[in-house]
This record gives C-alpha cells, structure tokens and sequence, in this order.
C-alpha cells in the first residue's frame, strides 16, 4: 500500500505522549510500571494502521499491548483510533523493530505478534524480513522464556520462508493454520491487510511458535 | 479410494520373489548386497500402485529404491508396472512400516518418501497418521545421521499435523512448498493420488525434514 506523506504526523504523536511513548528505553527493566495494571504484556511489530491491536486490547483487558511502528505517516492513524478509544492498556511506539533491545529487558514482553510483515520477496532482501533470524534473536532478548511469536500473512512465500526459518532458529512450531479463515480458529481479530487481501479471496496463512 | 479384492494378489506377489522381496528381514545388516549396485538407498512407505516409486527410479538410476506397501490388493499394480520396466534399481514389499525396525539396521537407508498417506482425520486416530511421532521414532531408526524425510499431500489437515509433528520431534524443516505445482520444485514425479487430486484443483503441499 503506498502511503500518503503527512508532514505534521510527527507533531501529531508529540502532542499525545500518553499514548506514544517517546524515548522508550527510558522503561527499560521498569515496564511494569508504566501501565495501570501489571499484566502481561504483548507487543504488535509493524502494527500499520492499528486495528488489530486495538481489537485485541479491547478484547482483552487482563493483558497490556503496545503497536510498535516504524512510519509515521500510518501509526497516526492508529493514534486516532486510541485516542477515541481511551483503553488504558495499549501504548503505541513510533520505534524500529531493530532497536527493541535497547527497550525492554529479557523477560518484560510475553508475546510478540508479527502481522502481515513485508515480504521482501528477493532472496536478497531476506536479511529484512522480520522472521530472518537476527530479529529472531531480538525478540528473544526481550521475550520471557518459552516466549511466543504469533505470526499471519497473506503472502505464501513470506510463510514459507518464515517456517523454514522459525525451524532453523529451533522453535517450537505450536499451531499452524493453511486457511486461517476456513479454520475453527476462535476469536480472530483482522488487521487492515487481512481485511483487504481476504476479501480478494487470498488465504491468511497463520502460526505460533514458541522458543525451548 | 475403495480398492478391489482381488483374492490372486498374494499369489500373485510370491511368484516374483526377485520383486517382491519375501522375509525381509533376511536382509538387515545386509541391504548393500541385495541390488546389482551398492548405491543409496531410498524407500516410499506406502507406496500404492507404484507410479512414483518407478518414476523415480527411472530417473535417478544411481540410486536404490524400495516400495513399501501394506496392501496386496494395491501393491500388485505396482508390481506389473516392474515387470514392465524390469528395473534393477528397484524393489518392492509387502510390509507394515511398523516393522521396519526388523528388517532395516540404523542408517542402511538414505531417505524416506511418504506420498498422500492417509490422513486419519480425528483425533483419536492420529497414532495412525505415518508422520506421528512413533513413526518419527522408526524412521530415525533406520535412517543414517541427517538422514530426510520428504513428503507430500493434497490433505490441508494432514500437511498442518505433520509440521507440528516434525518440529515437535526436533526435525529441521529444510523446504516447504504450499502450492507444489506453481512452485520452481523441479523434476516432480507425480503418484497416483497426486494425478488425481491436482486434476480436480487442489493444492499440492511439499517439505523436506531431516533428523538433526
Ligand atoms: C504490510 S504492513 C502491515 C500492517 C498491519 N500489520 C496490517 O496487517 O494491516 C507492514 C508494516 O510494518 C512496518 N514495519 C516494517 N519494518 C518495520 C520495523 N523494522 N519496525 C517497525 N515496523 C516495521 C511497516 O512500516 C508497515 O506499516
Ligand atoms: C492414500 S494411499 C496413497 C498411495 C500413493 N502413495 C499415492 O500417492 O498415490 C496410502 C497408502 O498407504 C498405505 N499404507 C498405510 N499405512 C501403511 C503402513 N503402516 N505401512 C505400509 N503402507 C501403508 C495404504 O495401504 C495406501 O495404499
């Protein structure tokens, strides 16, 4: 999807700190404290637009979320939807999937959600793929163990690779749907991509995958 | 597919012993001496009427092939396709992958091809499924260090199962297809049930896995 430039997007998630969390590595080892209430806490990366967090949030109160986003120009619009839904346990973070180290200590997050990722479809471009094994690592360094990584998409290729990869790293492959939306999969929350590529008739490929 | 009685099939079997290997266990500890070459070993478990199992040794005469089918009334196809092509690369038997233990040492053969194994959809009956972990465990067995296993099938649930399966044994899973025949997968040999199935519009699914 080819997105708008919006050159006072910047501004607008400076205005609203108590939803975008500026200077993040400012929690670091402190994260259960920056919520009302010290629950888990699940992290979306690349989380677009924000209706699935969002979703998920409202559906599930016992547990804290934060949409991390590297571009501006589609997290304000997730800001929209937080601002008029006020739920006190999503927090967004206009921040680069690369730097979550950085954020959280090893142990703060018990989930991460992966959803519709770029596909990055040349081999060459793999090393960008947010299921290649450096971000593996990432996630593992701030995952608690047996951590899991719940992970959609539309594009087979992307899926392929993403199961070879999980694999290689040596997770745990827990829960594998080829047809996420002919499943009996209860409690499904769509994204943006979801909703428009499976109303074009394209299958959602859906996973969870835990370290060991 | 309902498959016909056909009350000459066991006599039928017996009468080409150089075949239809009879007592294979005679042959454990043994298997480099029973084919004209000593070459890589690869057997299908449940191999059906044969169609892949000659295909492939047709076309990769530098390897040793054993075709291992449970039933006579299916496995008799196959043998008057051997007849036909009188293969010296080629083998059949009339066995229960569960014996394999019995007639195979640890590492006499290279790889394991399972096609369109039935799928035993409930759960009660997944003990049956030829990728549940007991199976695993016999196939380990026989196969050399790093040996693999490849397979395919039309059956969604099926291929789902088995990826959990493989990665719960600790499998690697070295490739995966989705979509089999729109994939780049060269040299595929179709069997019996592949023909049918991708005739009628279904989707391939293919991996490779190997013990590690
Ligand atoms: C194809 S969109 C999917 C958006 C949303 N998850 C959905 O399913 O509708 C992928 C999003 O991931 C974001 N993204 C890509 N790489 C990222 C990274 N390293 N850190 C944070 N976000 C990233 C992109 O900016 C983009 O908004
Ligand atoms: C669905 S058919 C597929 C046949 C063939 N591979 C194909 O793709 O056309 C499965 C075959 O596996 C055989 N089979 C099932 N369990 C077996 C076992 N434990 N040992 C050997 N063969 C078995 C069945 O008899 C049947 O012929």
């Amino acid at each position: 999807m080819r997105v708008r430039n919006k050159p006072w997007a910047m501004d607008k998630l400076q205005s609203y700190p108590q939803y975008v969390l500026s200077s993040p590595e400012q929690y670091k080892g402190k994260w259960n404290e920056v919520f009302v209430k010290n629950q888990p806490l699940h992290i979306e990366i690349g989380t677009g637009k924000g209706r699935f967090i969002t979703g998920m949030a409202k559906a599930n109160p016992h547990i804290n979320y934060i949409g991390i986003e590297l571009n501006e120009n589609v997290i304000v619009t997730a800001l929209d939807l937080l601002i008029e839904e006020n739920l006190p346990n999503l927090r967004l973070m206009n921040v680069n999937a690369n730097d979550l180290g950085d954020i959280f200590e090893k142990g703060e997050v018990d989930q991460v959600y992966l959803n519709f990722s770029d596909p990055w479809p040349k081999t060459r471009h793999a090393k960008r793929r947010l299921t290649y094994k450096s971000f593996l690592k990432v996630y593992e360094g701030i995952l608690k163990d047996r951590g899991e990584i719940h992970f959609k998409t539309d594009n087979q290729g992307l899926f392929e690779y993403s199961l070879m990869s999980f694999s290689e790293y040596g997770l745990l492959l827990k829960y594998v749907s080829l047809d996420l939306h002919n499943s009996d999969f209860e409690g499904n929350i769509m994204t943006e991509y979801e909703e428009k590529f499976s109303s074009k008739g394209s299958r959602i490929y859906r996973c969870e995958v835990q370290y060991r």
